[in-house]
């Protein structure tokens, strides 16, 4: 039996990295992850990517070959191979990821921007099938997006098109303090962390009781707000209202920018089901002109959380392999 | 000497509307213009607006063939032909342009969104010449947007893309009333309308003397808040400040959109110059993220006021009979 041939996707996030082997029929053969947050240094955490995705390699036997590395990275960019300025990620100003990526293979290996990647992984992979004019919005530890217009993915003038995480929706120096160095981002409120900052200021205000008041900022995650509104907690519920609220708001201005057919959310958030999307689906309508109401489909990714971007990415290496061959 | 194909470009602004015969390479070879706000029924301006360029025309003598009519109109429609909720026109609901038009002429009619149409023209004809992604944005007495995104403008999926005007700035019940029937939309503090808006809240505010205190709002327009602000009148110096501060800040959200290569100001208040570019662009860079800082050009259009969205809307219909002739 020959080789298969596969193509790494991998998805490098504020919290998990996650990679996994794609055939060109988007099948995912393999899949493993490693923490982000455990490498200070940009060098040590990709010569811990590149070996874990060797060893993963090595235990599928003689199965596979790989053709190249698509990366998927908050203010990744696919004109310089870079991670420019991330907010969310440990590595701080302009990190020539490919460049490092390239000391330890000479395969392809290409960088975008990680809702970007999520962006293609939907159109090709998910709902967005057939679909020319959408907008992917991936909730993690942060807030990404990616535009396709008449089919294909915006990049913009500088390869970073897409970075909706970062307009402000509450200007003014008395706001929430942003990664990125400004305040009141959207990323602040629309995230996991935007979810659990909300939470922390209801329960400031509020004198309800709430089984999440024992838990400290460090130790809750969106998980566990989302299993606490489940069950009925009134000040979990009120975050997720809130946080809603937020995210559609700002909806109404990605429709009046690109008139969408639909606006896909992904990710840890988006799991909340109802919880995010009532009161965003109702903050968008409210704040849609007229021309826009009831026309726009709010939806959830129709691939699992982890698998999008990871798909999206690897996808990227298969196209690279057809314009080369083509020239 | 043969007969030269014009085609009839139509811009129709909430003031005016203008016209122009435009031959393939760009030339106006004839212009004039009717008041909108004098038609309340948009059959009489149709049947007006149709007699004016057939004058028009027969004054030219047996010069010029007219191949078709390309129409730019606030929420202009170029798939349905319509104008749909247009907040600054005097016509309501959705109006099916193109449609009634043809009760005058059997030849192609084309209706798209005014700032679609200036964009066009400024690919075409001015400062976006070899541009691929850049934005348009038409300060009138409303505030239109257009984005040409890889060389191709976009409509989005229902044909309404590019109408950042209506996007909330101050969203709250205590805002600006919007003609669209919302609260604190952009085009409510940058328009020509807005710069009266913002001088009449300042004046209200201030105890400062200005020249401009003698007239009404009536009376005022954008072009003597200007003049006044020339010859150093204060208030009107501060009308331009906030209206331009406004534009900055909501410009700094469309470059995280789309990133595009410039930004082109076009119309009456883009006239006011440093007035209005200085406080723009300097909103604008303090509020963008540090990967767009310094990167994105805020340009005058290099077309005249009138010039843009009659010869974008004209090269429709040259676009038009190409394909015609290709099937």
């Amino acid at each position: 039996m020959g080789l298969k041939d596969v193509a790494a996707g991998i998805d490098i996030g504020g919290t998990n990295t996650v990679f996994g082997f794609v055939d060109r029929d988007g099948n995912i053969l393999a899949e493993d992850r490693l923490k982000t947050t455990h490498y200070e240094e940009i060098e040590v955490f990709v010569a811990a990517l590149y070996e874990k995705i060797s060893v993963t390699a090595q235990k599928m036997g003689d199965g596979i070959e790989i053709k190249g590395y698509g990366i998927g990275a908050p203010m990744g960019n696919i004109n310089k191979g870079t991670i420019e300025y991330a907010a969310g990620l440990p590595w701080k100003g302009i990190i020539p990821l490919a460049e490092i990526f390239h000391r330890h293979t000479s395969l392809p290996v290409i960088v975008t921007n990680d809702a970007n990647a999520a962006a293609v992984g939907e159109m090709i992979y998910g709902g967005a099938k057939g679909m020319k004019n959408f907008v992917v919005i991936t909730l993690g530890t942060g807030l990404g997006s990616g535009f396709v217009i008449d089919g294909k993915l915006v990049y913009g003038h500088d390869g970073f098109a897409g970075e909706i995480g970062h307009t402000a929706i509450r200007p003014g120096p008395s706001n929430r303090d942003c990664g990125c160095g400004r305040k009141g981002c959207l990323e602040t409120y629309v995230s996991a962390t935007g979810l659990k900052r909300s939470l922390l200021k209801i329960m400031a205000d509020s004198i309800q009781p709430s089984e999440l008041r024992k838990y400290s900022f460090e130790e809750l995650d969106a998980e566990m707000i989302h299993e606490a509104a489940k069950r009925g907690d009134y000040l979990a519920k009120r975050a997720f209202q809130h946080t809603g609220r937020m995210l559609g708001f700002k909806l109404a201005d990605v429709v009046a920018h690109t008139n969408p057919e639909a606006i896909f959310l992904f990710g840890g958030l988006a799991l909340a089901k109802d919880l995010i999307f009532e009161p965003a689906k109702e903050y968008m309508e409210e704040n849609l002109l007229s021309i826009y109401k009831g026309k726009v489909k709010l939806l959830a990714s129709e691939l699992s959380t982890q698998n999008a971007a990871v798909l999206g990415a690897s996808s990227l290496i298969w196209s690279n392999l057809e314009a080369q061959s083509k020239t």
